[in-house]
């Protein structure tokens, strides 16, 4: 068994679909929560000065989302054809946008302005996005892409609390139910279940 | 051959590389250019609301990133391994992490406070990440990732001119000349070089 090192912040976040899919694999690995303090001293070590960083025997792999699609090839779960490896890269893309979009909200440094940026989104952004998404999930049976289970569902349920931080929006699966049917769908894979109740709470809730 | 419509607005921006890769595949497609005006009306039909949309015999396919990533894969330039075709994946979201970034200044309505973001961008983001896409640049011998022509070269050529006029940085081929070996790489190759000189020019210059 190779020997892995993931480094990333100690929270879910966007580090999260690594941590489950490599729990999904069965791979043992070392889970290196980087605290924000610390971050400075490493940050100069990693290829693009962002984390997450995967090191696989010492070999190292950034970036969210092509880690949870390599390691999502790496343990068959990654469709099984073009097309089907189109609709994740497609899907996830769409969730890593409504992300991206919330985000853009939620780190406004100007407070009055976030307020006001935030009551524009709720109105006029989120609700068609989140519909989108939505039945995007329902036409897949509770996952992002294919009708099955997915590197896009890891990805997903890794960083649910943090897109509901970034939407303000804490009880997002109440409105839409099909989410929390992905989330479940792997967080109750035995092995990735066994990680998550051992794994450190995240230190921002997300 | 597929019946292809490949549907973007006026402009290279984020659309261009599907085009230049439906070129290099040989594959004819109908150029739908969507002025602004027109958008509106087109936007529901879309799977995210967003464009590029690509058809493959009435089939859409959507998100820039995950379109080139498919015609990548179908034309042959989409890495030889699963570590190449991760490595093309990472490089290619790292250059996307610059033009959003450069995008949220571009885009600040305030023109005080975009020039003001502008200002500190250039002296404490922008120069970092170009120093680092340079060196992966020259690494790759003029490539994005895997030392060759991939899909990954056709994303960046089709969106230089957009990532300079979002970093305000109208000749930064100048500064990083490898940039500009990525971009003649691409558009050198025949078919390429043919829908470019024939296609219209962009109504935005980018």
């Amino acid at each position: 068994m190779p020997k892995v090192v993931y480094h990333y912040f100690p929270c879910k976040a966007l580090g999260e679909g690594g941590r489950l899919l490599l729990s999904y694999g069965g791979q043992e690995f070392e889970d290196d929560r980087i605290p924000s303090e610390k971050w400075p001293e490493f940050k100069p070590k990693t290829v693009f000065g962002q984390m997450p960083v995967m090191e696989i025997d010492g070999k190292q792999y950034a970036q969210s989302i092509s880690i949870c699609r390599y390691l999502g090839k790496k343990y068959g779960v990654a469709g099984d054809n073009a097309e089907e490896a189109f609709e994740i890269d497609q899907n996830v893309d769409f969730v890593n946008d409504i992300r991206a979009k919330a985000a853009l909200v939620h780190y406004e440094a100007d407070e009055a302005l976030k307020a006001k940026k935030h009551e524009e989104s709720l109105k006029t952004v989120y609700p068609d996005l989140l519909e989108k998404l939505n039945a995007i999930v329902v036409k897949n049976n509770g996952h992002i892409a294919a009708g099955k289970l997915t590197w896009g569902d890891f990805f997903f349920a890794g960083m649910f609390d943090y897109l509901k931080a970034m939407l303000q929006m804490p009880n997002l699966e109440e409105k839409y139910p099909a989410f929390q049917k992905v989330i479940d769908s792997v967080y109750s894979i035995p092995k990735v279940k066994a990680y998550a109740d051992a794994a450190p709470a995240s230190v921002y809730g997300f």
